[in-house]
């Protein structure tokens, strides 16, 4: 290794001269063999969990996120998934729901799971990103790369394809939009262009392999890959075919753009190229010597296809490496070898996606968009790092 | 879809005039966002739990089992990972967790896991495999999927390639072996060739994204891609590098494999090609009509490259999609669309790898290797469907 991790190693005597110490855990038998039907972390662990906002007024309308800075690889664990509620988690049996297709349809549906289940199906892994993750002036305050961007997780999703179950209602001419609603209270309504639905939206019921967690909308949701993370609506309980969007709620008074001219973008679907380095991130400590810088990216337009990282305030970048298979719309890890000499530095990364698109500077984007915009912040994330090794939030405060 | 599932569905006057009822769940919020930091599978998912066995002697010696037949696509959810443990489960502190790297080594170590995580790390999706899985005899007598080969189950590893740690303590001439050890109270040990070592073998302290579980070796653990299970010591603390095998207990006296002839073939490592259909499979039900066949293939040798299927007790075979992207050493789900026409049934899956070995039958494999061996049953696993659509296990009774 040549950063010479070892080199720095304080090597006991023991190492020597025989084994370490026998633990206590050696000493007596462990845990019985299944003794968990459905296993959970370790205790030592216990302090990764979602992270829920300390100034969280209410609980059936928020979100809970990811601890990215915790995770390595690109699978988040079903237990860790953010969440993004509008009418509080509902408890939904299975042998009772339903999904009804109707609208601009030859034939409407009503489905149950079962029948959904016997279509044929897919997995692919692919990333869930809130379109307020973060949000244009959190970006300025967070700690942690999970109060940043941890309204992001990435997951193994088993479905059917939507096209599927779309050609088997039979599209009327004049079909342009799908409007989907969940079962949750809320009623969760959002409109999805056809051209999306017959390419790679998915009717989702499994999620690393088991069925969907009930924060992710069990037992059934649409997933549009790449999309607003609000679009691929839980607890799917109806499909609804138009000629036109819905104009719910959640297309008009929220989920839109509000531009300097006082404008607003509205049906702003895909999630820019986007990247973040966990480690280090925020509330961590870096030592001197030898340290992996890595993080993740991702694009909603397909592959990433390099991601860049500087480690001199953005004077030099060099490429980081990814981990294969890059897959595309779903998370890619990327790390790059440091030395890290003790002066105060900032570091930070930024992705290009296969289709040439590069993630902004904060300063580029909010010229483009100005600072009245909420959703859709994809700028590049700096790390401050100490003389300490202390790190934190790259930003200036606000 | 060309299997007119939808003609077959029993269409309510519903559809054509409104929506569906309003179910109970959206009458009233539903639970907090948050509410379990740690999350946990819908409540109508219960019986989705680690298949253990009735007859189970005792525990700490012992083994759970990953119910496959409930999963979807290629990722086993860490809850669900099956066990296999000879000393019961330690429940090991990681501050302090050591590993120690001793033998023919110029500069012994003893590493923190701090240490560890500072090496450059890697992550890729690997299956692990019990190499009694099944046994010769309990293949004829398994129920489900899980009964027979549900010692199987793959995740997303992290961790730092061994050979970077072993090149750190600088290997002497000679060295031929590493003896690993783990820290739980059988001391399980295993030899693992250095060949190996320096190829793929990893250090892994994290599996789909989180550490590992206890059940899976927390803190850190030996992986070697596509070696039998067993091998991948659990909860490492030593690794000893020699010039020759242990010939630990877990190497003579277990995992070896007695042939017709009297002798018994040792260091048998590689998990060779295999393949199991999970849907439909033992104690599920066919509908007549439109069906997805679907399994999971994989070798310990590289990449599956083809999964045949015969739904006429092997009188033709036709080539199942195999879903990509397909990896080396990790589980390959495939599929085939099948439309049964309500007449019994033998289905059954074989595998065929990179190297161009092929899946054999039980016939096949018994030929050569007797029915005295215990380990490496990789034999080809029928279905039978009976008329009226139950699915039980193809082979003859034993």
């Amino acid at each position: 290794m040549a950063a010479g991790l070892a080199a720095e190693t304080a090597l006991s005597e023991e190492a020597a001269n025989g084994p370490p110490n026998v633990p206590e855990w050696m000493k007596a038998p462990g845990a019985d063999t299944g003794a968990q039907p459905y296993g959970t972390p370790s205790p030592f662990e216990k302090h990764v969990v979602k992270n829920v906002s300390k100034s969280l007024k209410q609980y059936t309308s928020a979100s809970v996120r990811t601890p990215l800075q915790e995770l390595d690889g690109i699978i988040t664990p079903n237990g860790l998934f953010y969440e993004r509620h509008h009418g509080g988690v509902p408890e939904i049996d299975p042998a009772q729901h339903r999904l009804m297709i109707h609208g601009l349809v030859e034939r409407p549906l009503i489905l149950t799971m079962e029948e959904i289940r016997r279509f044929p199906s897919e997995s692919h892994v692919y990333f869930l990103e809130c379109s307020g993750n973060p949000d244009f002036k959190a970006i300025h305050a967070g700690k942690t790369a999970s109060d940043l961007v941890g309204l992001l997780s990435c997951a193994e999703w088993t479905g059917v394809r939507l096209k599927t179950v779309l050609e088997e209602a039979g599209l009327k001419p004049g079909a342009k939009w799908v409007v989907a609603e969940g079962a949750d209270s809320a009623g969760m309504t959002r409109s999805i262009p056809i051209e999306k639905c017959l390419d790679d939206a998915l009717l989702v019921y499994s999620q690393n392999g088991e069925r969907l967690r009930p924060q992710q909308g069990y037992p059934l949701r649409v997933f549009l890959p790449g999309f607003e993370g609000n679009m691929s609506v839980k607890w799917l309980r109806r499909l609804n075919v138009t000629d036109e969007p819905a104009y719910s709620r959640e297309e008009t008074a929220k989920y839109t753009d509000l531009m300097p001219d006082g404008t607003a973008r509205q049906f702003t679907f895909v999630m820019e190229a986007k990247s973040i380095i966990t480690r280090p991130s925020g509330t961590q400590r870096v030592e001197r010597g030898f340290n992996e810088i890595t993080g993740i990216a991702w694009s909603g337009r397909g592959k990433i296809t390099r991601v860049e990282v500087s480690v001199d305030d953005g004077k030099s970048w060099q490429d980081a490496g990814l981990q294969a298979p890059v897959l595309g719309k779903a998370l890619t890890r990327f790390r790059l070898p440091w030395t890290w000499n003790g002066e105060p530095a900032l570091i930070q990364s930024r992705a290009t996606d296969e289709t040439g698109y590069v993630q902004p500077t904060f300063e580029a984007l909010t010229k483009a968009r100005g600072m009245n915009s909420f959703y859709h912040d994809n700028a590049v994330i700096p790390w401050r790092i100490a003389a300490s090794g202390e790190v934190s939030n790259g930003y200036p405060k606000a």
